[in-house]
């Protein structure tokens, strides 16, 4: 048994925490909401965002930080992107020992373009980081609470560390596989949020499947070029937190960010999107870092780019479909050949 | 104008036909059944194979090979598998001078474990054929018929001949890509089937998209380690041929691949899901074939062998899924670099 801290009760945060206590761990879910953490704690429920979902008896849950990892040895991370600092420079006054962090946020900081595990490492003071897993793949937080088989991928930079965070999580149900490519899983993690939402768009202008399968098509070239370009291994893409969860991601109805594209394909402004989803839209400020990313290495983006048009330049989604369509070049290993 | 046949009047053949009479092409379909011929050069209807869909005017019928043949420049061969032989051998006593032939077929022959253009060119006169074309990619006929987006690749060792057929078939809303990877192409569209049957299985067994996503990455490493082996470029397979067509065979509601693992996955007997379906099933028998090549080439396809051992050895889909999940590696880019 060890003692865990899960930070963020969000869908993922839960599902992940609940993972945990079933395992037999001593887990601790931190919610900045007290009424959350007392209906967690309390109810074992999380009605907000896993409705329906009945949670470990064992799941302890806190509002207060320091309360929460106390004592812990393991602490995920499972806040949104644009908490992370604030998150990390809070534990640096509260935890007193070294902890193994495992973050699993799927973004790129908005202005510095920065991955989740540079933004900890610059922010989590030395002493108290024994290092940082990430952890990804295709798991929706909705079958993860209901025990229906999902695999995911852990990376570090120190295979013992993965190995760690790979025992902890693992179960039947629950199937944990390492790799040490924490570029790789981080890139294809942040990216496919948007070719989820350009999926969506696709998808909200009626078009039909054979699009959507050559979408996801280029739109895995396209975030391999870029992983390849900031260090990742190519062959990651190819796995559970590249392929698998970019599959996840624009096939399957859970997926927020393919509703907010699907949203803005049948018309609506992105105001009107990102006030109607109620939740943390990932992928509308990933385009706008991996458009800059593109540029500042060269890699060319065609989705991205389109994407970036319909959500900040007001273009229309049509428009920049069909020329997306025309624009795609003749020969089809040439491209492709462009990341080996 | 170019003077074309279609070979085969099923879904994909008559969807194709329809293609080529609308880009203004003389074009004639052939079907081996009068009173389909009939119907399709007098109602413009398949209503069989694409119901509810109009066919264009100027698209012609024929039931006599040697007259639905006669004068073309270019033969789109769009039979199933098992007709390949029989319709070539035909072909050789009606057809005057060379034809350059296009095939559109997904599958690996029963017994000899041959590719489609293999077989081609062992049963056609030298005299007859100038060369061989395979188009595949994902493209269901039920999409392409409603002139929706649709992407496909087209392969030879002859860059003129793809290049010919790119020509012919390409549009506003059906684009065409060259590669030079007959065999990657061919081998990507046969074996896609066996992971949309597999799909459907745990579909059927009410596994959820997670699991299919996982199922969906794992197989593609697997056709990429068979494709290897036989002579193929590992691009090709992360390209539309290979994984845009395993994505829109493994999530779209219009795959009878799919539909059949569905059967099999909620407790149908294999002849029972043969008798429904009243369509080939190709990725039955390409599961078949496909299990004996791994043995051939040596290398491990753990779901085209767990496949196998439900389709023809009668063990129930939950046993082999549930070894399925225990027995994958547990680090994730040692096995995927199996390939590379």
């Amino acid at each position: 048994m060890t003692k865990v801290a899960v930070l963020g009760a969000g869908s993922w945060g839960t599902a992940l925490a609940a993972v945990l206590a079933s395992n037999g761990h001593d887990c601790t879910l931190w919610s900045r909401r007290t009424e959350q953490a007392e209906e967690i704690a309390e109810k074992h429920t999380n009605e907000q965002y896993l409705p329906g979902a009945v949670l470990p008896d064992t799941l302890k849950a806190d509002h207060n930080l320091a309360r929460a990892v106390s004592g812990a040895s393991i602490i995920v991370m499972a806040v949104p992107t644009k908490g992370i600092r604030k998150v990390c420079r809070d534990l640096n006054s509260v935890l007193e020992g070294p902890v193994l962090f495992a973050h699993v946020s799927k973004g790129i900081e908005p202005d510095t373009h920065k991955r989740i595990s540079e933004v900890m490492e610059e922010e989590l003071d030395r002493e108290i980081c024994q290092g940082i897993v990430v952890l990804s793949g295709p798991s929706h937080a909705e079958e993860v609470i209901r025990n229906q088989p999902t695999t995911v991928t852990v990376a570090a930079k120190n295979t013992e560390h993965a190995r760690r965070v790979q025992d902890l999580f693992m179960n039947q149900s629950f199937r944990v596989y390492t790799n040490d490519d924490v570029v790789g899983v981080e890139i294809g993690g942040a990216l496919k949020n948007i070719i989820a939402l350009a999926a969506g768009v696709t998808d909200g202008l009626g078009y039909g499947d054979n699009a959507k399968a050559a979408l996801i098509t280029r739109g895995l070239a396209e975030i391999t070029r870029l992983g390849v370009a900031m260090g990742a291994n190519p062959l990651t893409f190819s796995g559970l937190s590249g392929l698998g969860d970019l599959i996840v991601t624009c096939t399957s109805v859970h997926s927020r960010n393919w509703r907010a594209g699907n949203m803005l394909g049948k018309g609506k402004s992105l105001d009107e999107v990102l006030d109607s989803m109620g939740m943390v839209v990932e992928g509308v400020r990933t385009t706008k870092a991996a458009h800059q990313l593109s540029k500042e290495c060269g890699v060319p983006m065609p989705i991205t780019e389109a994407l970036y048009a319909v959500l900040f330049e007001g273009q229309k989604p049509i428009d920049r479909v069909e020329l997306l369509m025309g624009r795609m070049k003749k020969n089809e290993t040439e491209d492709l050949a462009g990341w080996s």
